[in-house]
């Protein structure tokens, strides 16, 4: 499998998945341009342009990264428990943080005007709560093994600071936890983001 | 199941998923007060405070429309086919809506500034021609079957118009085929939208 990436965005969480699971990967980046560093037009990959996007063994392309996510492990039988109470709480806090809070970082991302910094703050600042809540003292953010949901709260926290928003303690804890597994050492250091 | 809902809001898909599926379901509509028709809390029902949420039989509450939907085919058995290429592609395409589309909607919803909702409807553009291209003259948007992807595809044009932005023909024949279907009918109906 091929996973279109560029460096610290979301497709880092992608990334930390694929490590986890032990799935054969290869990396390939894409600039601003839409090329990919193997030389193919990233917009006949994928035509929405943006990255992750998933190439898998048949040629399918698969995008949406909590899609992506949800495929690795499926495929891999890893990170994502079959017991209904975990598995459709995993799929839930996917699908929060990616339309809740990646939404919300658009604004520090691209530069928006002030006041709309200023409302996505507040959305932030929300969101951030309910994750805090939900985590409370625990190591992992659903049940008691890492699952996909953790590699994608690993990107939203590393990103968080760009925000301005001041993460609540359990959070910034378990931050500093994840970042010193070896899958997510491995793959900040894959991104040269080490 | 109850369905926490809202007319006309996003809840429609899951509204119309579980009329499809011939689950059995409960409608409770919620206020802005954040009150529910039965006198509940649903801020206690969901502390995020937005709809749709489904409170399962053992008392469970999910959240997130495309999780939800996913929910809904999974305990039916319907609406979602089991073939991987299919499969992938509808939970792809669920992404998409809820992160590119249903995201941009925000800017007409909550009357922001009208740079907020030019540059929305650059993004509704590009995403509408995205789906066009996909359905293309088919029936549904995902194989020959109607799918969950279908139960959101139809909310999302029908508020599309809130946008300003023109919807493509193939997306405006498709919106004036599903209208007509018993399901999509019926859950206009409960909803009094008809």
């Amino acid at each position: 499998m091929i996973l279109f990436y560029y460096p610290g965005a979301c497709s880092l969480a992608n990334h930390i998945a694929l490590i986890e699971t032990g799935l054969p990967y290869e990396l390939v980046s894409i600039n601003h341009e839409k090329k990919t560093a193997d030389g193919r037009d990233f917009l006949a990959i994928n035509p929405k342009g943006y990255i992750p996007a998933l190439e898998l063994e048949d040629g399918t392309v698969l995008t949406e990264n909590p899609v992506i996510l949800n495929y690795i492990a499926e495929k891999s039988g890893k990170l994502l428990s079959k017991k209904e109470g975990i598995r459709w709480q995993v799929l839930e806090v996917l699908a929060f943080m990616a339309s809740e809070i990646h939404g919300s970082y658009q604004p520090f991302f691209r530069n928006f005007s002030e006041p709309e910094k200023e409302r996505a703050r507040e959305k932030l600042k929300k969101a951030f709560s309910i994750l805090s809540d939900q985590i409370g003292g625990k190591m992992f953010l659903v049940g008691d093994e890492i699952t996909i949901a953790d590699c994608y709260l690993f990107w939203v926290l590393m990103v968080a600071p760009r925000s301005g928003v001041e993460l609540p303690t359990p959070l910034r804890n378990y931050f500093d936890h994840m970042k010193i597994r070896p899958a997510v050492a491995q793959a900040l250091s894959e991104e040269h983001l080490d």
